[in-house]
């Protein structure tokens, strides 16, 4: 590991997890030791583990270790087993990455035969979860460092970064890579209204990493790629289209047109899963509106309101970048143009 | 008066000032009656009234008021209305309507004779500041009144409304006399980080007066402009150069971007006096940079800091948007275009 984040880990013996609670960053790195299926739903839905990646492991290793604790026969534990299961799908019921892996987990508990120590089958495959996304990270950190240079500075709106991930993150894991290189790099983050990921969690991993970053508000991006120092811009995916579209956090799609104007070269960084081939192209991708209340007030709290009842509320999660905004895909089958993204199908 | 907002007044027999508590919206609507210099230098400092305009005739008002309530000779009385025009000028030193309307009333003041009324021909004299300021966005409002049909969209960033001016604001004036019109018209209205004058205070506004409102976070913008169905986006200025570069709040530039990639026509509304003849372009309008804080909290709170204390801040106040992303100056003098803008000098 080239960091120390530690976002998120096993407590001694495998006995449950240990994570890093996100709600209070920036300003307290404190960590929740788990136990039970209860304890992990929990985190989960009040977003003390986040990220798509991270949720889908946090989740895995939450059903192995409470596997350790089961009593009765083998058909009982499996069938305990997956009942945790469901339960932890069901706090963020969208979330594909949540879904997958505890897919994942299902299978292995129904594969496990009789005799088979169902909690060291469970064990096992909650690390190979956890490390093929370690392994993911790095892969992408290693495609995309060419780009950054010694001095390079680079922008990124919201957090594809460590604690997104159980690895080195996504877009910020070039980063680190350049970092580690002991190339001198500085990273420009968006602080990322309404939720603030770019403020209180980028900027919260890279400078504890040693980067030097700096925080802007959302409107002042073009701005600053106006400045001309700008080597490029690279944001995370949620989903990527068969024509190269991508959806993102809210924003990217000004930030990329920004960056068009002042010729820097927008990329997106993402694992292969990320890519659909079953959507032909952005206006496909439906957007999720989120709850009017993140824009009523700051992180979601609504103690001081800042906007009047009176008023509407928009508030789409998401928005979609042209694929002809997006100079190339920083993936883990490497640096990709548009015309090659059909390389991430299957892999 | 075509909207009940009551952001100033006299109180009876002129003997003091009524304003509005803009830090205390979009909350609670409180009057803070104000009859000393001291009363209204800490409400301009403490931005309870704001708004390049309204702080002029606000400043202009109190000087008044505190003039009824001097002893003393002539010159003495004199003396102290001056020395009153120093403290108030100090709360906002590159306030420039705040320093012209404190030095129409220093020269009204060096101008009464020994035996003229010194407190009527100050009341009289922040009357014709307050009431040219209310003429002026009336005329604003009809030069941008023809670019809102019935069913108009109008998307807005920031706070160029009537709690920035003595009347009907500057970039909200043609939508308000375009709802008085009886023409349907709604407004998107940008948030606008970092101190939310957009969801604070335009939104308040206008919902106020019954026009429909909708708040997005400033990073949305281009999301919403791509839907299809923005009439035109009108906004302030705080500056116009020569070439018609508009340096205006932070965010205004990015919005313009969008706006083009969209087709939608971005209109500057100003009164005259922003036009400045001696600054040739953008680039040569000084940027202020405000207090990093703004951005480690929400509305310049700190109390629960948003950004690690190690990253860097960068908070610009304005930007700079290109003549060529304006598609025309709403002004007292009409709506110009481009070409047009030397009729702003003098006038």
């Amino acid at each position: 590991m080239i960091h120390s984040i530690n976002q998120i880990g096993w407590l001694p013996g495998r006995s449950g997890v240990r994570i890093l609670d996100q709600t209070l960053l920036p300003t307290e790195e404190r960590f929740l030791d788990i136990t039970t299926v209860e304890q992990m739903a929990e985190a989960i839905r009040a977003l003390r583990v986040r990220g798509a990646p991270l949720i889908g492991i946090a989740a895995a290793m939450g059903v192995a270790a409470a596997a350790g604790r089961l009593d009765g026969s083998p058909v009982r534990r499996r069938e305990n087993v997956l009942g945790a299961c469901d339960v932890l799908q069901a706090t963020r019921p969208t979330a594909v990455n949540l879904a997958w892996a505890l897919d994942r987990m299902r299978r292995r508990a129904r594969s496990a035969g009789q005799e088979e120590d169902l909690r060291g089958a469970l064990t096992a495959e909650a690390d190979a979860i956890w490390e093929e996304d370690r392994a993911m990270c790095q892969r992408i950190g290693e495609a995309g460092l060419p780009l950054l240079p010694d001095g390079a500075t680079v922008h990124t709106h919201c957090n594809a970064g460590a604690l997104a991930t159980g690895g080195i993150g996504t877009a910020l894991a070039p980063i680190y890579l350049a970092h580690a290189a002991g190339r001198r790099v500085q990273v420009i983050a968006d602080e990322t209204r309404p939720l603030l990921q770019g403020s209180r969690l980028t900027a919260w991993e890279l400078t504890r990493a040693g980067i030097p970053t700096t925080v802007i508000a959302d409107s002042m991006a073009a701005s600053r790629l106006r400045q001309g120092d700008i080597t490029c811009v690279i944001v995370g995916a949620d989903r990527i289209a068969r024509n190269g579209d991508v959806a993102n956090k809210i924003g990217s799609y000004g930030l990329a047109l920004a960056a068009r104007e002042h010729a820097v070269p927008f990329y997106v960084a993402a694992p292969r899963s990320t890519f659909d081939a079953a959507t032909p192209h952005g206006a496909a991708i439906p957007i999720e509106e989120r709850a009017p209340d993140e824009l009523r007030g700051m992180g979601g709290s609504s103690a001081r309101p800042t906007a009047p009842d009176a008023a509407n509320i928009w508030n789409p999660a998401f928005d979609v970048t042209p694929a002809e905004l997006i100079a190339g895909y920083i993936t883990d089958a490497g640096l990709l143009g548009r015309g090659e993204l059909e390389r991430l199908v299957g892999g």
